[in-house]
C-alpha cells in the first residue's frame, strides 16, 4: 500500500481507484485481501492517508471479516448487474466520496473492466472523464517480481493442483463426464489445502481437446482420444496451474508424437527463461523448434505467461515481448498446441532464479500418461 | 431469438447487442449457450437477418463447439483483460461490424456490465455514444416466465444440489475446513449431473455465519455453531440453490429457536406466492410475520429473487415490488436472517402455480439438521 501510495504521489493524482470483480477478483485482492461474490468492488488509495475498500449493499458482514483495509465503504453502484432494489437505503454517492477524499484527478486501475454505467456517475463526481485516467502501466512495476510470501502461496497452489490432478489419475474411467472429472480434482484441491479452484478449471475430451480456452462438458471421456485437463487450485488469492494430457487405452502413435513434441518444448522453457535474457527471443527459439519438428502450424499463443494474483496476467511471453527476465518473475509455462481436431496442453509454474535454469513449481504427472 | 427480434423491430433499434462475462454469462448463454472463459462475448441480434456471436481471439474453437449462433465472429475487444498480444493478428474492428449490419442505433443488454473502454470503441463506431441505449427492460418480458424447458432444467439444478447437500451431511466432520466442504458438494453435484456449480459456493461457519454473500475459508468447523450452506447445481445454464444451516453436536437453545422462525418464514413464502397476488403485498406478510416473532432486525432483503439464468435476477420480491405473480414464474425463495454475529439461509427453488401455494424444486435435508 505504501508502494502504491508513493507511485499515486509521483503520478500526480490524488488517488487510484482499483476496480475487481467476481471473475477478475486479483487487483483488490492484492490490496485488501477481499474476493468479492456476486457484488462488485473497489479500492481508493489516496496519495496520503487511509485507503478505503469499496463494496456494494449486501456485502459488509462479509467484506468486514476479510478485508485488511479498515475503512469500508458501501455504494449502491457496486450491487450485483441485476440492479436489486433496496428499499429505504441511503447509501453514500460517488459525489460524497469524491467530496470526502478531495478528488481531482484519479487513475483507474482495471480499466478495461471497469463499467460505463459506473464511469458515467464517477465522471461526474469528478466533473468530467478527462479527470480519470488509465492507471493499470503505473502499478504493474509493483507486481512484476514476487516477493517471497507471494512465491510461497504459489508454492502451496502449485502443491494443491497437482493433489487435483492424482485424484484425476487415480479415478478417471470411460465413461466419466468431463464435468465430473473436474468435480473430482476440485474435492482435492480444497480438501490439499486449496481455498478454491483458481479458475473455472477444465477437462477436454476428444474433438473437445481441440480447445485452448473452454468449460468442462457433459461427454463421456473414452479410450483412445485425447483428455486434456486445465487445473489450477488458489492459496491466499495465487493460482498456480497443471495442464497435462492423458490417455485412456491404447495411444495411437501420432497422438503419442504430438503429445511428446509439446512436452519437449515445455522442458525447453524451462531451461531458456533465465534472468537477463530477452522476453521475446525465448518465445521465438521455442517457436522455432516446435516448427523444425513440423508442428508450427499448431501453435496458438506464446510459451508462457505471468502468473500470480490471476493465473494468466501480465506479463505474457510472446515473439513479440521486449522485456527483460528477471529473478522472482512467476510464470505458468503454458504449452497449447491443437492440429487436425484435436490438441492438449503442458503447463506448470514456472518461477525465474537468479542464475540458471528456471524452477518448476509442480512436476506431478509430467510426462506421457497412457493410463 | 424470434422473439427478441420482435423486440428490436418494435422498439425502432437496428439490433440489440447482448454483453456477459465470465461470471455474468447468463445473457449470453441464453441466446447462443455459449458461456465465456477468461475472455468476454456478446450477441448481436439484429432487427432482421442472422444474428452474431462475438467473441474474443482465443475462444474460437471453444465457441464453434458450442454456439447455437452458427456466425461467429472473433474481435480484439474481447480479449482477456490483461490485455495479451497477439503478434500479427488482424480481427475485425466495431467499424466493421457497425458497416456490415449497417448499424445506426442499437440496445446494450447487461448495460451495468458494458466496459467503458469498449463503449468509446463502439460509440466511435456509431458515431456517438447517444446511438447506444439500455435495453434491459425491453428483453426482460422474454425471462419472466419459464417454459417447461427451462422448468425442466430448474429441476435438474435443484436435484443436483441436492446430491451436493446429501454428501455434506454425509460427510461433514468437526476439523474439516469451509472450503473442503465446498469440495465434497462440487463432486457429488457434477457425479449427479450438474455441469458446474452454478456460482461460488460457500459455507459459513461460527463468526462467518453473520455474512449473506460470502465465499468459503480455511476456518475449520466447529460443534455448537451454526455452519450454513449455500450450494447450488447450473444445469445447461439453468441454476437452482439449497440453503441450509447444520449445527454439529449440542445446539444452544437459541440458535435452535432462530433457524425455527427463518424456516418457518421460508415455509410461509411456498404458502404465499400465489397467481395473482401483489409481489410487494407477499414480501411485507412475510417480514411482517418475522417482524412478530421479535427477529425483524434480523432482516438483510426480501424473502425472495427471480432465478433462472442466474442464481439470483430479476424480478426480486421486496416490499417495494409492484409486479403480479404469475404462473410459470420461478423464484428462489431466499430467507437469509443474522442478529448478533451469526445467521444462516434457507433457500430452495420456487415455482408458482396456476392456483394453489407454490412447488418446492427441492427439500433434501429442508428440516432443523442437528447431527
Amino acid at each position: 500500500m505504501r508502494a502504491a501510495q508513493a507511485v499515486v504521489r509521483d503520478s500526480r493524482l490524488d488517488a487510484i481507484l482499483v476496480f475487481s470483480t467476481e471473475s477478475e477478483p486479483a487487483a483488490v485482492r492484492y490490496f485488501a485481501d477481499y474476493w468479492p461474490s456476486f457484488e462488485t468492488t473497489a479500492v481508493l488509495i489516496p496519495a496520503e492517508g487511509e485507503p478505503a475498500l469499496l463494496i456494494g449493499p449486501e456485502s459488509l458482514t462479509y467484506a468486514s471479516s476479510r478485508s485488511r483495509i479498515a475503512k469500508i465503504i458501501q455504494l449502491m453502484d457496486f450491487r450485483e448487474s441485476s440492479q436489486p432494489d433496496y428499499p429505504g437505503s441511503r447509501l453514500p454517492k460517488w459525489s460524497d466520496i469524491a467530496a470526502q477524499y478531495k478528488l481531482k484527478k484519479i487513475g483507474l486501475v482495471n480499466w478495461y473492466l471497469f463499467p460505463y454505467a459506473m464511469m458515467t456517475e464517477l465522471a461526474g463526481a469528478l466533473g468530467g472523464v478527462e479527470h480519470i485516467v488509465p492507471a493499470d502501466a503505473l502499478i504493474r512495476p509493483l507486481f512484476m517480481k514476487k516477493s517471497a510470501e507471494e512465491i510461497a502461496c504459489l508454492r502451496a497452489a502449485a502443491l494443491a493442483s497437482e493433489a487435483g490432478f492424482k485424484a484425476i489419475l487415480e479415478n478417471i474411467k470411460p465413461g466419466m463426464t468431463e464435468s465430473e472429472l473436474c468435480g473430482i480434482a476440485t474435492a482435492a484441491m480444497t480438501a490439499a489445502g486449496a481455498e478454491a479452484a483458481g479458475y473455472p478449471i477444465w477437462c477436454c475430451s476428444g474433438p473437445n481437446s481441440d480447445q485452448a480456452i473452454s468449460r468442462p462438458t457433459m461427454r463421456k471421456v473414452q479410450c483412445g482420444e485425447i483428455i486434456h485437463f486445465s487445473i489450477g487450485a488458489k492459496v491466499e488469492g495465487y493460482s498456480a496451474s497443471i495442464g497435462r494430457p492423458v490417455v485412456l487405452g491404447q495411444c495411437p502413435d501420432d497422438i503419442r508424437k504430438f503429445m511428446q513434441v509439446g512436452l519437449d518444448a515445455a522442458n525447453m522453457t524451462f531451461d531458456e527463461m533465465r534472468a537477463g535474457r530477452k522476453s521475446g527471443d525465448v518465445a521465438t527459439k521455442i517457436h522455432d523448434y516446435i516448427r523444425r519438428q513440423g508442428y508450427g502450424d499448431a501453435i496458438l499463443y506464446g510459451p508462457a505467461h505471468g502468473c500470480g494474483q490471476m493465473e494468466c496476467e501480465y506479463p505474457f511471453l510472446e515473439t513479440s515481448s521486449e522485456y527483460m527476465l528477471e529473478a522472482d518473475m512467476t510464470f505458468m509455462q503454458d504449452m497449447f498446441l491443437h492440429r487436425g481436431g484435436m490438441g492438449f496442453r503442458w503447463e506448470d509454474g514456472l518461477l525465474v532464479k537468479a542464475s540458471g535454469p528456471a524452477e518448476m513449481l509442480s512436476s506431478y504427472g509430467r510426462r506421457i500418461n497412457i493410463l
